[in-house]
């Protein structure tokens, strides 16, 4: 099931996607109510970000191709991450699907894309095992994790590397029924396609991270855990749509445009 | 005005504190209502952390002594700061004032308090000016940033050695007349004092980084900035009794227990 969030009148209310139609449903997203009988075209919804996270989770470094690209760019060695490891992000920074991507004024040149699946925690649980670890896990979503790299190698925090307003796009909707082994991850600039990867193809997978941070963390109904992004990205710039499609969830599309 | 939040028969309701009891008002937060003529003694009241924050922003080293004693601790030079770039944390970390802090049987002997001021903003703002800046923070409350430094040392992130459940408490109440300067912060072990220091003696100061992070970030109501804590911290261990008093904001009391 596909459940999106949407702006109806100004207020926000969830629906079920079914082909062009999201059918209105009555809240709230892990107790979703009947349908409502309304009906508002794909083409034509206001899409919000598909929740109000209550703590942003990111994995950072978690695929093996990227911390080589990382390593190479700040001119040391790769260094492999042995655990996992959880970071910390910001909610300032999210946007929904088709909302636009501000690039700063005093932004640089290298300011990138980076695709990752995000999982939707529905559940409250600590110490839960590796096995049991998905059990917890709605149904997940996609994130354009829009990095500035000169900010990004001078600062002490990714506080503005990562975290400026507009730098966090996720969407279109939360995709409840997902089989991780399979899927694909597509970038496209412009249409033109710069990414393809296997989207489970992580240094540590979803169950492994959870098992882990549940170790210490008790997480929560409405938490969500960024997995991390693989490979080189080009950069962008305004003018540019960045399009991010993982198959079998759908593509979460933002145009980029400058400072006013 | 103090405002605390207490668990009334099983409903979160603020409250303003007035001398030994608590006036309970209605709702919300940054929009209180009437007193509703209902009061609590503080001494029976059963706080609930002052609010659930939308962002949990950390400024990290952000005192001359603290820095000092941090880098002495990884056996490298001190590296104070010299710009104001906020970090990030999670809620589930956070406890109330009086609930327990508990030490993770995992956990080394050096779990130690960090005493900070938090400021909790109400009102959105984005580029505002250091001499404005003050005007969004709605007010403030005490921190206690429980940290454990082997995992601090080892780790790639936080995650464990600050944002472990329960080592973030904080309260008792906001405090929304506070003159920054002048104020002290003291903590006391069992009683016993372990650290005094003037508040605002930080290497960057609340109105200076609010207004940085607005360059970048917009500031929400209900977003909170722990300011960071200065010198060296004792051990706590189970058994003990951590206070944090900051002078015009209250104290914020928490036992530490061992992990069952």
């Amino acid at each position: 099931m596909r459940i999106a969030r949407i702006d109806v009148d100004g207020t926000p209310v969830h629906g079920i996607v079914e082909a062009d139609k999201i059918h209105l449903v009555e809240d709230d997203l892990f107790d979703l109510g009947p349908r409502t009988g309304r009906t508002v075209a794909v083409a034509d919804a206001k899409f919000l970000i598909p929740l109000e996270p209550k703590t942003f989770y990111a994995a950072g470094l978690n695929y093996a191709e990227h911390v080589i690209e990382v390593a190479k760019a700040n001119n040391r060695e790769p260094n492999i991450p042995k655990e996992a490891h959880i970071g910390y992000r910001a909610n300032n920074a999210l946007i929904a699907h088709n909302a636009a991507i501000v690039k700063p004024k005093d932004a640089s040149e290298e300011f990138q894309y980076e695709a990752e699946l995000v999982a939707i925690i529905g559940k409250q649980v600590k110490n839960i095992s590796k096995a049991d670890a998905l059990d917890c896990v709605f149904g997940y979503t996609i994130g354009n994790d829009v990095s500035e790299r000169v900010w990004q190698r001078a600062d002490r925090t990714l506080w503005r590397a990562k975290n400026t307003d507009t730098f966090a796009p996720m969407g279109p909707w939360i995709e409840t029924d997902v089989e991780l082994e399979g899927l694909e991850t597509t970038v496209r600039l412009n249409g033109r396609e710069v990414i393809r990867f296997p989207t489970n193809n992580m240094i540590f997978g979803v169950a492994h991270f959870i098992s882990e941070m549940s170790k210490y963390l008790t997480l929560y109904p409405g938490d969500m855990v960024w997995m991390g992004t693989e490979g080189h990205a080009e950069n962008m710039k305004p003018g540019d749509v960045c399009e991010i499609e993982i198959s079998g969830i759908g593509v979460l599309s933002n145009p980029v445009v400058a400072e006013a």
